[in-house]
């Protein structure tokens, strides 16, 4: 079985700016992690049309999944939806099903339906609407590209009810050995571990702590058996 | 005067795994928006050759300046130089200067230059070193692509090193409001206000806290008084 590929597409000039920090990436790569989807590709693009609809027609040509975040909210900057129907060649417009989730939601917590908010109904055509439980304002998906919103409580949500759709794999596990060595001292002795345990990846995350050099070394793979005794070569020759 | 862009690519999989938050990533953002340098994009790709390949080469075209951090360390997985040299299509190998870079820094610290450590020390054809005050493995630029470590205490070295070198331009400046209003009744008049301040950029960020919604409206320019006049009239709506 060919294992999924994921790619995650955030929109907008929050990152770029250094206004904020991310956390919906944070949060996709270790759900995808456990739905056995490989993460191959994080982007950041601002709110600028060309960028989105490049962006975006490199990553669904190459991936299985492409997870989209941010710039589908009611305001003049918020260009995902129409961006992601050029990018498709397809038509948008205000969805009645969308209006309507709008319209209820509106009546229930006593706000207004403004012009703003009906911006948030427009959908591509052929697309599948994302519940959103929190907010209301739906996401979507058009082929293979799913389309969320970028506040994390709304994205965690809308992750939530689309991963369990998407075709997944088999979990990779990890294990790490922490090392109190510099990186340099380790990397011999690991590339020969790494060469007669080629049905594992382990990586090698090297840092600084009070001043002292260590290495944190993660086995990775989708075999338990085959990570378990990679792990235990590691152990013999650091631990 | 053209404003100068970046991108920066992030290589290696401990993002892309979930295992760790980025650091980089937002200590470029803020340090590259007060050069006055425009962040167009972020990348991660995984520690694979034709993912950084692909990815640099698209970057150093579309960009001013192409900032990378990861996978020049001594272990196996570090590939990052060599896949820099494949894609500007030049031979890489151990260079004097760096050697001598390494060897200085072994008989200092007492530590050994071993086969590991001296990988450190390859150096595309025609890059220039990046000084590293931390532990010593230089990074490199070759044309526009400027390539630095991951760990963020010597990623944060080496950027320090280069960015007085690089194009930098006016800083954009920024002020931000916070409005105890949903983004949906704030979007109409501050599509207004957007649509007569053409000379500012303002970015709507919602935020849910304590289950009320918010937004942050945040003023960008590199004219300080065009600034100040739309950051009044946000004040004037909204204040």
């Amino acid at each position: 079985m060919t294992t999924p590929t994921a790619a995650m597409l955030v929109i907008g000039d929050e990152i770029l700016s250094g206004r904020t920090r991310d956390a919906n990436m944070y949060h996709l790569a270790g759900m995808l992690t456990k739905a056995g989807i490989d993460l191959k590709e994080l982007r950041v693009v601002s709110d600028d049309r060309d960028a989105i609809v490049g962006a975006v027609n490199d990553l669904r040509a190459r991936f299985t999944h492409v997870i989209t975040s941010g710039g589908i909210g009611p305001t003049h900057d918020d260009i995902t939806a129409d961006s992601i129907a050029a990018a498709f060649g397809t038509g948008i417009g205000i969805r009645d099903d969308a209006r309507a989730i709008m319209q209820a939601r509106a009546e229930r917590t006593g706000s207004e339906l403004n012009a703003a908010r009906l911006r948030m109904a427009r959908i591509p055509d052929g697309a599948t609407l994302i519940h959103n439980p929190i907010s209301g304002a739906p996401g979507f998906s058009l082929g293979n590209v799913h389309v969320m919103a970028g506040v994390p409580a709304i994205f965690q949500a809308m992750v939530a009810e689309v991963l369990p759709k998407l075709d997944g794999g088999v979990p990779v596990e990890s294990r790490t050995l922490r090392v109190p060595s510099p990186e340099g001292m380790v990397a011999g002795p690991l590339a020969e571990i790494a060469a007669i345990h080629p049905d594992v990846s382990i990586g090698s995350y090297p840092f600084i702590e009070d001043g002292m050099y260590g290495t944190n070394l993660v086995v990775r793979s989708r075999d338990r058996a085959a990570l378990e005794t990679a792990f235990a070569a590691l152990q013999a020759s650091f631990g």
